[in-house]
């Protein structure tokens, strides 16, 4: 047990990302020099925008170099340190990435955050994480939603959508989740109290869009892209807002697909559509928790965490998210915290 | 002269609109009531945006009806009143629509405007008219240029376009507009000021924005849509604002062109697309008209008007600004000022 197995980029996927695309090597544990710390990744985030992260292009971070360990965010646990901050034993959370092992180095511009007490590691990357951050500020700051207002979100039963869709509920919004299969639609009206929601493997949804939405949607919280996209824009109400948060329905495609037909809408029904991204709103990340925390806290928001095993399964666990396999925010653990 | 000649919306365009959309009528010019004005068509605007009037679709006005006097803003004369606030001889503007004579009627709600004083009717409908005053709260409002940034103008050499660009260089941007033809691009550099023009006859309009735009486009204001809207965002900076104002490539396809392809760099680059209409801002126009009257006074802003003439050449008019044939706000005059 004292080498890092690590999951590097082998080359780029054009079209389908797979299992064929990483590679595992395994090198010996980094000692911490002065001022480091060891952490030992112990759960893993997986999130639909990894697959934006390994094109060859430059983007909001910087592509993953070929040859480089796969870039994400998880949770870990200090065992060796050289740093005060950083005492060992602590949990931590941050960009761990696909390895057993990392060397925080603050001088290196790079330091995990330690987690809050009472938050376990994996409602620190579900509940608490990226996607509540992103929902949260996508939702209000960019969407801006009223009360009484029609909130269509697809994607819905995903770690983010669902998020979206009861923090809508929460401010008084009519609330629209659009998810597939019958389970996830389940999940969203029997937990996340959602009353409202098209299955899009079974119900058509520009038929079910058109009946439901005749006085027009307020805000759109779209993870989806492409032709569900399309279908939003066109029962758009005039002045909405339309929420680009993610395209999943387009990630793994060779080539980009053709994009709404319907644009002229946007400006006849004068729509507002506005991408973002979380890090946007790293200064205001307290707001968010504090909310978040108090909604957990009082039982107003639920979710459910999808929690594979195993480090050789890493690669394979991200393929989850692009077939829809995953059953709430994909998650893998490595190890068990020690105590 | 006592007929009353109109054209009238015949049948709906599917694809390229025609002169055989339209139908020819006389009638007898009507007699003004108690209230009413009886006034006379002077002058007529024609504008992109009146191939989706004739679409049979609600949109931010009601489509014009089949039988119906097609829709067109004008200025014309006031000839016969009962009406103490429209005075013979006063002219005023308004939707005059295609025909030479109409009824003001303060009880159905419609009355046109006086022109103010020193005005022209020409330049009441070209530099004062509904397109500079899109030019104004479309870049200022929705796209808010701060001095510095680069603002990209497609349909440049328009009558939006043009003071579109002309304002941005008040408002110490950097300008590229982008247009059709050595004459438009002359017209751009020479009497707009604008040096940077990309001639998208000549010229490959991705390479163009490609070398030129390296730092990226802050503000585009877009009038084109299609293949040029796309290229336009492939383009764009982090945070940029695209004002969409019209789709001009697209008014006349029979069915809708795909969207932009390149809609994830909404999400990656946080843009923000956002539609709108002049009369969304009717309540400001006091604002837009004191600007816009200085400038003019002042020599700082060029334009052109391209006037056809006839009652009888008004739809084959409309057709001039599909095909970039009209040189500057396309009018039309049906008759002279009465003294």
């Amino acid at each position: 047990m004292n080498n890092n197995r690590q999951w590097l980029l082998k080359a780029r996927p054009e079209g389908m990302i797979g299992t064929e695309h990483f590679e595992l090597v395994t090198s010996a544990i980094p000692e911490p020099a002065a001022g480091q710390a060891l952490i030992k990744t112990l759960m893993l985030s997986f999130d639909p925008a990894m697959r934006g992260w390994v094109e060859d292009e430059p983007s909001y971070l910087p592509p993953v170099a070929i040859g480089e360990p796969m870039r994400a965010s998880g949770v870990g646990q200090v065992i060796r340190s050289n740093n005060p901050e950083l005492p060992v034993g602590s949990l931590v959370q941050g960009m761990l990435n696909w390895q057993e092992y990392s060397l925080a180095d603050p001088s290196s511009g790079w330091m995990p955050r330690p987690l809050p007490a009472q938050v376990t590691p994996s409602m620190a990357l579900s509940v608490l994480g990226g996607t509540s951050l992103t929902a949260y500020f996508g939702l209000l700051e960019i969407g801006q939603p009223v009360a009484g207002e029609t909130v269509l979100v697809s994607g819905a039963a995903g770690a983010t959508g669902s998020v979206v869709a009861q923090i809508a509920r929460l401010k008084g919004c009519r609330v629209i989740g659009i998810a597939g299969g019958e389970e996830k639609c389940q999940w969203l009206q029997q937990d996340c109290k959602i009353p409202e929601v098209i299955d899009y493997q079974k119900q058509n949804l520009k038929d079910e869009l058109a009946r439901r939405c005749a006085d027009g949607i307020n805000v759109f919280f779209d993870n989806v892209g492409g032709d569900t996209l399309e279908a939003g824009i066109e029962h758009m109400a005039d002045f909405g807002r339309i929420v680009m948060c993610g395209a999943i329905s387009g990630y793994n495609d060779a080539s980009p697909a053709p994009g709404p037909r319907n644009m002229m809408k946007v400006i006849t029904r004068r729509l507002r559509l506005q991408g973002f991204i979380m890090m946007d709103f790293m200064d205001r990340m307290e707001e968010a928790y504090r909310d978040l925390g108090q909604w957990v806290a009082a039982g107003e928001i639920a979710w459910r965490e999808d929690i594979q095993q195993g480090f050789e399964n890493i690669p394979s666990t991200l393929l989850r998210l692009y077939d829809g396999r995953n059953q709430g925010k994909q998650l893998l653990q490595l190890a068990e915290p020690s105590h």
